[in-house]
């Protein structure tokens, strides 16, 4: 369990501060925090995302979800099932859909995997077992 | 404020595992929640840090803070007051000293910038009004 | 979610004091905080209704909802109904019966409105997702 | 102490929603939750606020604080120090300059009033005595 | 909602301070905090039970539930029927049988009232709604 | 510890429960939740009091703080030193002064005993070493 | 109730430091917070379980249960369930079956006893009354 | 931080339960939760400490903090310094009086090393950096 008064803060680039506004707070839900010329941040899911403008950004035709990604571990299933039940309504999206994976091992989870106009990747997680959240 | 019982996440790569568990668990002090033959998961001040074995991730001669970077808005100052503690203790690999931004302004805050073996950038801060860590 | 050591407070008329003491204590259960010859504070679901004495104030023969009224979103869907059931049995004046909005949709809640002796409209909320509270 | 789970809501006119969100926002910096074409929603300290596009809304020439009014109470006096501070940085409009009431008694507390741009009034108090936040 | 670092004290008279520590701990499971030779100071569900010594307390031959008796309102209903499991098992003397009180009406709660060895009543409730527990 | 989400009550006779009001409400600024014929219940720092209405309670010429009162133990000093600054300012009658008891020893305490119209003792303490509250 | 901020340490002897990281990290999911060459610590269940290197250990032949072991009570069933199951996936060497225990009794409850390469036990607990735990 | 709703619980061996209670509940001021013929159960700075009639359990001569002792870590030094006022007015039994290790490194902590009747070691610690208590 983590220390609720201080927030993880994640800067990712964004082409468009437009179109990084509209996916996160319109279709997310993530509140917005501060916009400037160069950057907007959210509260996304309590900690804090900032978006900056990077126009040069290459284009990744193929992005690949691993080594890089980043999104939330829910504690409860009903949160998990929120947030899918968030994506199918408002048409988030996805890069990968809802899944299990480990099945019959401790590590057991639910993920989903959602992909912003940047093309950055977000996994969103739920564990059968809490304690194998880290 | 957000909900405690969530966890962030993020995936980085780590182009060498040990350097990695040398780095976040021996001078972070960050307790490494499990470790496999291509990745190794940290409990990262309360959230999870997954290091994504990339043995061809590209040396980069000058990083840059933004876009991407990864790191804890502490809510209170003598915690930002220990991290800055450890890292001169353990002499942990610093990429932009400690420094104030924004003076004068409602966004005033302390800001240090450490850097990872693979080169990933990590922001440590602490706002002077904690309703500015969004 | 908030810090629940602060307080919202929120300051309305009462043409009489003794109408909004009926409503807000014997109806709905609000404990009397403090009574002055011009105003009454009320523990409003944990934070502060103040009803200033307005004799004057006047008499809205149609109130309408928008764009002035105030009231609870509950997080949990069981302190909702219990609300309906307090207004129930306790014949609580209903402006508004309870019905369900934007079913659907990401924003669907349910919700029901009440109004006191003097014309305010309380809103009482509860949403199927409750990321959508803000 | 109120159950932190739950959000208190109000909502209030607004004629023009650019300036409630430059006022909001901008100044007083609650993020931004949801914009619609007749609201915006916002983060108010935890709280929600909800601004309804009100063109009609008459422009009141010497606004009273009573008997409609909201606000937060702080339980701490630093976070009313902070509100006070960035209301200096960011020059928020400032209705009545902070002064202490009741000194003496055991009411006493201190209290700022802002106003925004539709002429809504706000206080933001803390008390020497957090009993008598109620 | 009460703040959970203070503790509410009571102090009753008990005749002998062998028997209260049998009914007390033995039998209602309250830790023991201090014995001495005129008091016995119990953990009576997280706030403080002290016995003072008092051989020559009238006996009362038929205690009365009014106006004079203390006990626990439990805000989940499992825990008042996880204590009435508790009073069965260790056969701990009971005065009132558990009943439903105003049933249909917003005040509806069940209620037991137990019997220490000096005649003090003890009440414990439930109520469907717990808004009214004050 | 206690478990916040639960409340204690204790139930006291009251000869005159304007009287009570007056003290309790008006005096240490307790809120009244609920107030009947015969009975009136306050929300006594977070726990609950209950007043009977019984006006042939006979007088106490001289109440004893042994075996029978009750209070709160403050596990901060400066919550104790508010409700000392609270008597002082609102004149609430005192049965025994603020003094320090057990000085040298790991029981040591401030306490100050007030004294409702009915004859009611109340205790409000607070240990040196939070440890010794039980 | 416990302070969550504390942390109960204990200190128990390991013949081999590696079996006993595979054992507590690999098989348990506890987080490897410190390895030195002589100790390990981890988080254990959210306390901190250091493992001191002691080659010279007897080997017990035949350990029993009492009078020494250590271990978590469970406040939720769930969380015991999901121990139960993390032992079946990953075949953690168990000492004792899980059983219940003192059935029909205030003290019943449900135990399983594991045991550590040096021949330590742990025991996991439930108890059907949560009061029981202490 | 740990989940405060489960207890960390520890057996150790007692070769005479009336000096563990003295030792545990006059001194250490622990309430003492249960007693039976074989053993009594202490609420020890909120885990759960079982003190094993072992009347045969061998008398240490020289006993060694390692490898076993278990104790406390606080978070707070304020909760150390009352541990030792304790210790000091109560005249409990130290073994290694209260000192500072490794002070200069990130691990630096004070320590105080108390023993109980049967030879059982118990350390208090705080860490000057939170975040090395585990």
């Amino acid at each position: 369990m983590r220390n609720s008064r201080d927030a993880f803060h994640i800067a990712v680039p964004a082409r468009d501060l437009d179109a990084a506004a509209l996916f996160y707070n319109k279709m997310l839900g993530c509140p917005v925090a501060r916009r400037y010329a160069d950057r907007v941040t959210f509260d996304f899911f309590g900690d804090q995302l900032v978006c900056h403008y990077s126009p040069d950004d290459p284009v990744v035709e193929s992005p690949t979800l691993y080594p890089r990604h980043f999104g939330v571990t829910f504690r409860e299933r009903e949160d998990f099932d929120a947030l899918l039940r968030l994506v199918n309504l408002r048409k988030v999206p996805v890069f990968q859909e809802v899944r299990s994976r480990f099945g019959g091992t401790a590590e057991e989870h639910s993920t989903v995997v959602l992909v912003d106009p940047t093309g950055n990747l977000l996994e969103f997680k739920h564990y059968t077992d809490p304690r194998m959240m880290y």
